[in-house]
């Protein structure tokens, strides 16, 4: 793991623990642009009342409302748990540079449903701070039972 | 094709005839509720410079907001093209009763990437006023090259 990626993972991380303060499931992102965060996003499902309001999709609108264009080429995504479908989705139309997710989500993660739902030129990066990320999810659910 | 289903989805082309007017990727939709149409949508994602303003996005969005809850169960939400696969996983998570579709699209639409994306209870239908729906796509694209 490069330095710059636990510093940025961190960040979503402190997205993630916003979301558990609300009592949503905690999920954090953040988006990054020459080494600049440009945009920050944690899950708002229930508070928003809104099964799209997920960290990834608000951190992908507010970059490029940020970077005044709807492609994130050139930028990189952190996101404390890996993408769903929905999101990953999002990526591939964003034609974002570099994914990079934390813990691997065996249920609802992309992978269990398509293979690479990604632009061809994005390169993607699992298990960052997997344990951290994965912790907090795990403390979430057990809480809720 | 039941008359319903028809007139529903002379309603999501409305939507998209609304989006083409736009110059946007000419695609709409309307969700159903008790035979009541409770939300509207079309592609902004040019107007919004979001690529995640697609047409179901924001009628998914705008349902769960006049119903007051996020889940669009008893819900049909009819779209005039196959829906992405950012929308199919948001379809999924809405854990909507039922999506019907006008025409397929061979080059994005879910079914390129992934089989069943949806919530176990959903029922799909797909080529619903396909030719009127496809031909609107078509005269967009051609008028663009």
């Amino acid at each position: 793991m490069i330095d710059a990626d636990h510093k940025f993972m961190s960040m979503a991380l402190d997205e993630a623990h916003k979301a558990a303060e609300r009592d949503e499931v905690p999920i954090g992102a953040v988006v990054v642009h020459g080494g600049r965060v440009i945009a920050r996003g944690h899950n708002l499902t229930e508070t928003l009342t809104d099964v799209t309001a997920h960290a990834e999709m608000q951190a992908i609108t507010a970059a490029a409302d940020n970077l005044g264009g709807k492609y994130l080429t050139g930028c990189t995504l952190y996101v404390t748990v890996e993408p769903c479908l929905m999101c990953a989705g999002a990526l591939g139309w964003s034609q974002i540079s570099r994914v990079v997710y934390g813990a691997t989500d065996e249920k609802r993660g992309y992978h269990t449903l398509c293979n690479n739902p990604f632009h061809k030129k994005t390169t993607v990066d699992g298990g960052v701070m997997a344990k951290e990320c994965g912790q907090l999810m795990t403390d979430f659910f057990k809480k809720k039972r």
